[in-house]
């Protein structure tokens, strides 16, 4: 079996959302091992930070929330598309050339992954780009933008998505994974009636039986 | 492909180790759909709130962090043994007629998973246990209390099995889950330095090639 850790490294001088202060997390050892006996930290953050999942509730009043994403549609089988070669936004045309499948989980793999610091003008996807993939019927989106969308007022892509039930995964780190079909876990905390949570995930490559995958007949 | 959700939900009045107040995570939302047009929240909370994973470094000074943990073991074949008949200490005498495997991944299921609340009298691992554990050479060892041992000035229990590598999980929800073998994912959040982290933890029944589980040869 071989893992892809395709997370973010929460630390507090990461890299966050157009480098705004206020969305650094900030860790604190309340207990340490020279004076109490154990190490014990807290953490303060934004649920949006480094790779995380968005709920409907982020955008929608009415929409989703994080602990009641279905599971099934996250530890699932999931496309990586190359658009390395897309500079702004992901339109249509980007994408309608692709090998797109219904019920598909599809990760979008851009010039983002490359840059350790946050782009301002950060790849992402576009009003066109969301509704061709509402059209395709994927289940789940991810790319490796902090954001899915950029400077829309109204919001159109993460709305379009979630109209649709399409999963958002943010903030992957796509660099060191070739174009292809993976067996993505996508797994975020499960917190109660929140826009968004923290997720560790991983693509999975070579899974064999001596994995300890218990197969039904 | 059957999933089942062993992790503890996240909210504000949820259950900590001893009740104590200042381990309840707190939530707040920073930005209202009514005024931001979107619902964007930040979480203050301890690395140990819910389910989660303890690194070496929460009771030794030159442990490992959460982040380097190797994800396969954690992405693994399990075993859950039913010890729901154990009042307080789990001792080598009760696991001695189990079988339990090198290597496995061994999960405790308990009295406590039966509980709302906290009990101050939760059943734990004693030393005896934690010796016999590191002889049976474990990978990991799951449970289903907040915290693996209890009222153990030096931390036995802990120091056992981090000196043994063994990855210790705490706070599992295993009241629906028959003893048996499972495939377990159990990936916690990846933070930098950190003494544990909150994770994710299903157990899988039944996954079949069309869940999208890509085999080698």
């Amino acid at each position: 079996m071989k893992i892809f850790d395709v997370s973010m490294l929460i630390e507090e001088n990461m890299t966050v959302y157009k480098d705004r202060e206020e969305k650094k997390p900030s860790l604190k050892l309340e207990k340490k091992i020279s004076k109490d006996g154990i190490n014990e930290s807290t953490i303060s953050m934004n649920l949006h930070t480094g790779t995380h999942i968005d709920s409907p509730y982020h955008m929608q009043s009415d929409g989703k929330t994080i602990e009641s994403l279905d599971l099934s549609n996250l530890i699932t089988k999931c496309y990586v598309f190359d658009l390395t070669n897309v500079t702004s936004g992901i339109n249509k045309s980007d994408l309608i050339n692709l090998n797109i499948k219904e019920g598909s989980f599809v990760l979008l793999k851009t010039k983002n992954s490359f840059s350790e610091v946050f782009l301002m003008d950060f790849v992402y996807l576009t009003k066109s780009g969301a509704e061709y993939l509402a059209e395709k019927k994927i289940v789940g989106l991810g790319i490796d933008a902090l954001g899915i969308e950029r400077d829309q007022p109204k919001h159109d892509t993460h709305n379009i998505l979630f109209d649709n039930e399409i999963i958002i995964i943010e903030g992957l780190r796509l660099k060191e994974i070739d174009e292809g079909e993976y067996f993505m876990i996508a797994l975020p905390i499960k917190i109660k009636g929140a826009d968004g949570a923290p997720a560790r995930v991983v693509l999975i490559q070579e899974i064999s039986i001596e994995d300890g995958i218990v197969l039904s007949k």
